[in-house]
């Protein structure tokens, strides 16, 4: 389907979309970068690249399919670096977790190539980062959100659409601006309070005592607070907004539950935990794999 | 090593509970008893009792080993219940969060007879409730603390301790308030958190949208909002000072956050999550069972 992916930014996004196209049979050449060389050089030993460039630029050069997974705020840094090479037939996207910055940035710095740009954020991810952790099958069964704009073009949209679905995912289309709105609420705003529950912890006398009798719930309820601090700066930056007004909500029904355990009003308790419980309990992962 | 179990409470913590001991030999009967009469004959249906009991005092008539699984508001009620066929080789047992609480019942309801229970609290759970989710595996690896009083007997702590080895807990001794303090912070208060997420989430008019969009990160996040609602409950309340000072904390590191979010202050921001993922990173699971 592809000749060249150049992929900038080998690590565990980029580096698992790499080995997932190699798999799925959908590009003969991939062609990397990242910022560090031993990055890059580990990648290319790992198999998950073929070549190592010593550029961004390099890296898009004769690529037809162009995957930036860098964190946010190196975007406009790497638009700026690759935008001569791209081709009204190229097909860009990105992997990050907000959209709006990412459009923005790509209808400021692309310009009149802005229509090859298609905006994506696959619903996956571990707590581990780096080259090291890339997973064949860290896509499989998962959506991935493709944010097109007005001017973006119906072609590479199509084969945007047709790649992910090669690779077992779920596609689902929505504005940067929904997007990002729904993110702060089910994905930044459980970040910024594991990691707020952590530095709490951490913060107390006795926190090597707490944290050694904590159990499975706390292990899965935290797990996201190991992820990569530079990757989540920026994307909890980038959508600052949205986030402070989801944390306003969560910090309303938070103090509902500290008045009625104040006024040790058992009824009202119950019935605010009840609706937590009922409400976790319907859910189920938005996802080919459910569970 | 026990001839008798009487379990007051044949739900997910007791019904598992009566599986585990039965598979290691270590009882040779059980008689069970739930204030739901329909629970009761299914654990008997399940293999998970062997005998149904109509009362609470029924159950441990008999039984020289007494195991309450119970939310904690029945505590008293049941101490009460079955405090005139304990004898000074009984041993008695609880599973529930919270300690200080069970003990304060203990001492006022069973008097001279309070050194035959042994306050204890398996780190095990899941999210579903109910004794159709009674898992011989539950309390494998995990561990058990154990909070006895100056006026616990010796004989009856060393059953416990001996009892629990048995099925392959670690087992840990701790005050009542040193327990009800680091259960506050890494149990008692993630749940509540939990809880608000799940509210704040579902009190929004695009609730039903932001939860299809939701991954693998909010799925483990909020895995314990799903908690049953009563056990909460009463978790919550009897903890509720100790809780309010953790969350005091938690909101502490939240508005920590939130300032380099609004300050738009990336340095700080990126220190604030690297604090937080650098302890989580290092932490591992306090069970025989890592992860």
């Amino acid at each position: 389907m592809f000749e060249q992916l150049g992929l900038i930014g080998c690590g565990l996004m980029g580096g698992s979309f790499a080995l997932a196209l190699k798999r799925a049979g959908l590009v003969k050449r991939v062609v990397g970068y990242s910022k560090s060389p031993s990055t890059t050089e580990r990648a290319r030993q790992m198999g998950v690249i073929d070549v190592e460039a010593p550029s961004a630029l390099l890296a898009v050069s004769g690529a037809d399919l162009v995957l930036l997974a860098v964190p946010v705020s190196a975007t406009e840094a790497t638009f700026k670096a690759i935008r001569h090479l791209i081709t009204k037939d190229t097909l860009v996207m990105d992997v990050g977790s907000t959209k709006r910055d990412v459009v923005d940035t790509a209808r400021r710095v692309l310009k009149d190539h802005v229509g090859i740009f298609v905006p994506a954020h696959p619903i996956a991810g571990k707590e581990l980062s780096g080259v090291e952790h890339a997973d064949v099958n860290l896509y499989v069964g998962r959506q991935v959100i493709l944010t097109p704009i007005e001017r973006t073009l119906t072609t590479q949209l199509e084969k945007a659409k047709k790649l992910w679905t090669a690779l077992d995912c779920e596609v689902k289309l929505m504005s940067p601006e929904a997007h990002d709105a729904a993110y702060a609420a089910v994905s930044h705003l459980p970040h910024l309070i594991a990691f707020a529950l952590m530095n709490a912890i951490k913060g107390q006398q006795a926190s090597e005592d707490f944290l050694s009798l904590a159990g499975p719930g706390f292990r899965d309820f935290s797990r996201i607070a190991a992820s990569d601090p530079q990757v989540w700066r920026d994307i909890l930056l980038s959508n600052r907004e949205e986030l402070m007004a989801q944390s306003r909500h969560f910090q309303r029904a938070l103090h509902a539950l500290e008045l009625a355990l104040t006024n040790t009003d058992a009824d009202k308790l119950e019935s605010l935990i009840g609706e937590a419980s009922k409400a976790r309990s319907r859910w189920r992962i938005g996802s080919k794999l459910k569970g």
